[in-house]
């Protein structure tokens, strides 16, 4: 998988992921209108509103980015009108060609990994048949069980040709409290990073693995010690706008022919109407505006480089 | 909440929860058979089986016991129908008196664990109402990402009078990969327990606070050990019966008043009638022997103190 989505990176010149974690004051006001007088000023109504924008987004993004990251935990805070909108939102973006990176952090025991990696990445038995549940082409993983929690994920990579992305070094402020910790005079981070090229080495795909790891933009000088630690490995760089990554921080985590970190935005492109900056667009073409965006990171992004 | 689980503990004499995490190699022959002919051979087929023997198995076992653990990945792999199998769960397992704890092991930077929190436990706001997409009593948590990925949990814990067990030391062979690292001399689940006891301290309901700890049962010798150091942590220990810990093992995560942890055991009790021991229930009641599984547990653990 991850060949697929390099591909896709370098064909759109664009190592940019558009995380679609919306929240209804990202919904124009006429469409959230819409939206609950339609369907109700409920879950359903949240839900609709949150796939309508999914969708004009996407019709706007497909053909200038790889990939979207859906962020599950918007979604189920819905209940099941939210898991349907996530389904519809994965499926869309598929059709349409997008990778789809479904940002679900999920880890447990070997059993329990099992079950989230089927229903994420793979399919499930039910007698004679096979069916998916949601069915995404890369996962991200939280790795605090150890290696019998990642490995049915990494089983489920070479069996159905997808990938995931590890938490490694992760963008919020208190990340370090535990991922910082010196083990052996090292930071757990890059204890981890050291299991995740060796979890890597069992499913390789070019140049790179099918297992990638999130390390944030908002730690740049971690990110350019990670980049070199793991050269199997893409990167995942969460953190750039909203949260206080930049352009220029950014180039740390590629390698020098421009791979290796792809890039994820979420509030900053799908909410980008509303800034004074993307003003111009109005609510009516606020996926307009998400383009615009689009275009504006990844500027930010070639001029660091 | 904590002092509401306590209460049910109490009144049960049973520290005590069922896992609920079906499989469909758990689901009795004529009853899959049935579910296949009403809903189909596929995931609403499976998703109405896993209903239909956690329905029987609560009716059989809400009396002697004060909580069960839906396992979410179970259901979550069999797509939407099986997150509608999942709340239907919740919801029966509530209205007859247990408490549910969601067994979701979730965990992320700030504003996506809030969302997670108000999901789970908590309620969303839709205009001018508010909502619940997933309405459980307690739930596990990933603290792989710090305070900032656990406080939203405590926020609601507080709001709604909830609780929370946050992973510590888990029950899975290699647990230890990072769990058991030594970080200034002590390891990483010490530093855990540490956290979570200050966390806990923010939420605190009677003797105990509702922030817990998840403590697997296959490593006693720590368990006795965590038990000091979180005087005011109630621990959830997973990996008795099928994972391998034992009766006589479990007095070590108690306090010596019997309080202070609930051991929970999921296959060994929702797929006991394919014991040899408890054959001679059936198929036909299955739930019969889960009842049988649940005093069977009960008499071992005293047996121990």
């Amino acid at each position: 998988m991850i060949s697929k989505l390099i591909d896709r990176i370098v064909n759109t010149g664009a190592p940019i992921v558009v995380g679609l974690a919306p929240k209804l004051p990202f919904v124009p006001e006429e469409m959230k209108k819409k939206c609950f007088e339609e369907k109700g000023e409920n879950l359903e109504g949240a839900a609709e509103a949150f796939w309508q924008i999914n969708k004009e987004i996407i019709d706007l993004i497909y053909d200038i980015v790889p990939a979207v990251k859906p962020q599950i935990a918007m979604y189920e805070s819905f209940g099941i009108p939210g898991m349907i909108a996530y389904k519809k939102t994965v499926d869309y973006a598929k059709e349409l060609g997008l990778i789809v990176i479904a940002d679900i952090k999920r880890g447990d025991i070997g059993s329990t990994s099992t079950a989230y990696a089927l229903g994420h990445l793979g399919s499930v038995q039910v007698g004679e048949y096979k069916y998916q549940g949601f069915d995404a082409d890369m996962a991200t993983v939280n790795p605090y069980l150890g290696t019998d929690g990642v490995k049915p994920f990494v089983d489920v990579c070479n069996e159905e040709d997808k990938g995931i992305f590890v938490l490694c070094k992760t963008s919020n402020p208190s990340s370090g409290e535990f991922q910082d910790r010196l083990i052996d005079g090292r930071p757990l981070y890059e204890h981890m990073a050291e299991k995740i090229e060796e979890w890597g080495a069992q499913s390789m795909d070019g140049d790179y693995s099918n297992v990638g790891a999130v390390v944030g933009a908002t730690y740049p000088e971690m990110g350019a010690k990670l980049r070199k630690l793991m050269p199997h490995t893409y990167i995942l760089v969460p953190g750039y706008g909203a949260q206080g990554g930049k352009g220029a921080d950014l180039v740390n985590f590629f390698n020098e022919d421009g791979l290796g970190a792809i890039v994820n935005s979420s509030r900053g492109i799908i909410a980008a109407y509303q800034q004074e900056k993307y003003a111009k667009f109005g609510e009516e073409n606020f996926a307009g505006a998400s383009r615009a965006a689009v275009e504006d990171m990844l500027e930010d992004i070639r001029s660091a480089f």
